[in-house]
């Protein structure tokens, strides 16, 4: 599968990566580069000629430099946790993988300028233990996190469960540092809350996927850490209910909501059978249920404040029932059952799966047309758009009809894909809310973004990364 | 001053400009277009062969169009209150003046998503007034409020005294509508909190100051409306322990903090001379003041909790004594006092003034050897550094000698500015925090920018601007 005989990587291309990084950090032996070549669940496979890690953004610097001179192609990789293949080289074996793991220094903690100066490599678990040990939280929370590296989570604009309370990886970071393509570095760690000195470019990097520049360190904000969080699991009528519920939940505590999940009934049901230890917090069958959390500064009253809400919510029928966990294991099991809900899909056969957002108000609407969508295409399909209501973020998937053949059901993804997307983008939604485009939406981009927006993505790809060198076919 | 001889302007462009927009919304009278050519201070005077205001987003494409295939330059001016000679035309005259405050409809109030769709010229009040209506806030807060208007905020990346809860300008938009140079229209209205389909454009435009694009029409956050709000007024021994009640205020209100006010004794002095009417809210003179501000989603407990906090404040040392506000009036009054800072200094003769931000922590070092330098340069200085500790945000100001001639005084002041930003940027600072480069500072920015940085700029510049047309002279 790897090709070294390929006459774009002469021998002393890898000696100079040797001189460069070291000859350790540059991985040619197929059994130690294969963890490299393939995401999680194995739905794309490259190959590489090497991986190569450098352990300073020195190192990094002149990577990109003598990549730049022989115009060697570079995917960039941080825990190899992307959904969408952004990390993934090209099955040609042409494009050297650049692994950010060993740039996995913590340089700063700032507690008294709510800061913290990390390298891309740090995984976001440690840089989430590296706040909480100066009494701080680094909101950011994804279920990757032991994995997934602060690098990958700024090159994706990473969301998860608490960007209605903290916004994307984009809204933490106050300030990056960046290798260009051509190798010169971009010092932008500054750790200031306000900073008018001309254009903003750390947002031009995050979310680019490794296309314009390559992440190696950023500064990112820390909150205060709240002295008590109150975690509540409720059955809810629908989706138009669980919208209101929303809109009740901002009123009564504003900033202080941190986490607004929507589940399917039938999401519940594969946690229940496939999970183990997994047990319905709720007697009896609801269509739907939110897992809501509510943080304060003090713990006085915050759960006389929750019940009351559940009340009223109660009295209005915008619930049907409901528990407050009332320890720490409590809550780690209302969590389990919407964090379990993504992996559980996988044992009950095929899944089709979008990634979607749309303005919060028309997420009713836009389940139940994208569900009657997705019919039109497999009749008996099964769907579980669960996900981060609060935000107006759904992963709206479709279990496979029961007793179908996985292989025919999930040829038909392509199909179920237009459907769906077709329903989001009439109601002003994104195709991609959080995983990014990497391989499997570049296509769809195409289709669905503004041709305005698509043309000035390639000016600026063609100004920052001329040779197009930097994670080719990637997002464009 | 205004030359409508020059070849630059045949006769022919004022016609089609007239036939783009309506005659009556090409103004070439002198008197008409003068109170576009000089900024509130008169500190920039400039000259236009017309004042353009176009009324719709496809009339500003047309004039974008128009100046691609003409060569005109043009000034995109909104309230025409910016501090840095952005929005003033050079005095060549050569450079037409484009005023977006005909695009002024408020296109779209959703409160069930929390955001608002407004156009450009839309003034900061009217969308402030349009969020209360459906019962939430937008948060943002200038003291040009009433005359600013939202295309202008957004050029220039506002600030204010909300930034410490709500961000800066930049994190108040979801989506934003923009003309390009050649009079494309780029349409990125989504109403998406989460949105990773490809570069984030909106953050390049933001803040750009109107040279890469004209930004006709934005959508906006929207935020719950707090129903109590404490705001005291403090004494505190020094900056230093203005910055430990702040670590303190923040433990203690997390994102309910939501104003950090700093004010040291002779600024309070220059209002309680200057401004009428004005009293000083504690007794006794202290050498330093904070205001600060926190709101709640209950009116229950905030007063006890305000109250607790001074008292533990208090007795630590942080603060020497205090009020609270008893009422809006009293609210209106503290507020008063930090608002009043600015314009009472102009009344005590010359002021040389600095925008700058620092990380938090450097504050008090920094307002200590600031106030050095500036005596290295002018023994008798007296300095005023105010403004948004909450956000390492300084006024930091100098008001002449007493007894000094004024004329002398301004003309040190471009090595007074040396001085203080040699500092700023020795502690990792911004030279200008909110109010954006302009014209003011571009010489400056060459010097304290990252080079790098400022190269990345350039090349963004040619790429959405290759002829130069868009605010030439501006930012770089």
């Amino acid at each position: 599968m790897t090709d070294f005989s390929r006459p774009a990587f002469p021998a002393d291309v890898l000696d100079r990566l040797r001189r460069i990084v070291g000859a350790t950090h540059v991985e040619t032996d197929p059994i130690d580069i294969a963890p490299h070549l393939e995401e999680r669940r194995g739905l794309w496979h490259g190959a590489t000629p090497a991986v190569v890690s450098p352990g300073t953004t020195a190192e990094v610097a002149a990577v990109l430099a003598l990549a730049d001179a022989r115009g060697l192609k570079i995917v960039p990789q941080g825990g190899n946790t992307g959904l969408v293949g952004g990390q993934t080289p090209s099955p040609v074996g042409d494009e050297i993988v650049l692994s950010l793991t060993r740039l996995d220094r913590i340089r700063e903690v700032d507690p008294a300028s709510d800061t913290m100066t990390v390298e891309a490599g740090v995984t976001l678990a440690r840089a989430q233990e590296a706040a909480a040990a100066v009494d701080r939280l680094f909101p950011l929370s994804l279920a990757s996190e032991g994995s997934c590296t602060i690098g990958g989570n700024l090159a994706t604009n990473a969301g998860g469960t608490a960007v209605i309370a903290h916004g994307n990886a984009r809204d933490l970071v106050l300030g990056i540092e960046v290798v260009l393509a051509d190798g010169r570095v971009l010092n932008g760690l500054g750790k200031l809350r306000k900073d008018n000195t001309g254009y903003d470019l750390k947002h031009l990097f995050i979310g680019s996927e490794g296309t314009l520049g390559i992440i190696t360190a950023a500064v990112l904000k820390l909150v205060p850490r709240p002295a008590a969080i109150g975690t509540a699991f409720v059955a809810t009528p629908s989706p138009a209910t669980a919208v209101a519920l929303l809109g009740r939940a901002k009123a009564a505590f504003g900033q202080g909501l941190t986490g607004f999940e929507l589940m399917p009934r039938f999401g519940l049901d594969l946690v229940l059978k496939h999970l183990p230890g997994a047990r319905d917090p709720i007697a009896g069958r609801h269509d739907w249920y939110v897992l809501l959390e509510v943080a304060a500064m003090t713990a006085d009253g915050l759960d006389e404040r929750l019940e009351a809400f559940l009340e009223a919510a109660l009295s209005d029928g915008e619930i049907e029932d409901g528990v407050i966990a009332g320890s720490l294991d409590q809550r780690a099991a209302l969590w389990r059952m919407r964090e379990g809900m993504s992996d559980v899909q996988s044992l009950e056969g095929g899944s089709i799966k979008h990634d979607v957002s749309v303005p919060i108000a028309a997420v009713p609407e836009v389940i139940e047309q994208g569900i009657a969508a997705a019919r039109t295409v497999v009749p008996d399909i099964r769907p579980v758009p669960f996900g981060h209501l609060g935000d107006g973020n759904i992963h709206f998937n479709f279990t496979q009809p029961v007793g179908a053949d996985k292989a025919a059901y999930l040829a038909r993804w392509g199909e179920v894909n237009r459907a769906v997307h077709a329903v989001v983008v009439a109601h002003g939604g994104s195709v991609s809310a959080e995983h990014g485009i990497g391989v499997l939406k570049r296509e769809l981009l195409t289709e669905v973004k503004d041709p305005t927006a698509l043309a000035v993505m390639r000016a600026l790809k063609a100004t920052l990364d001329p040779k197009g060198l930097l994670n080719p076919g990637k997002v464009l």
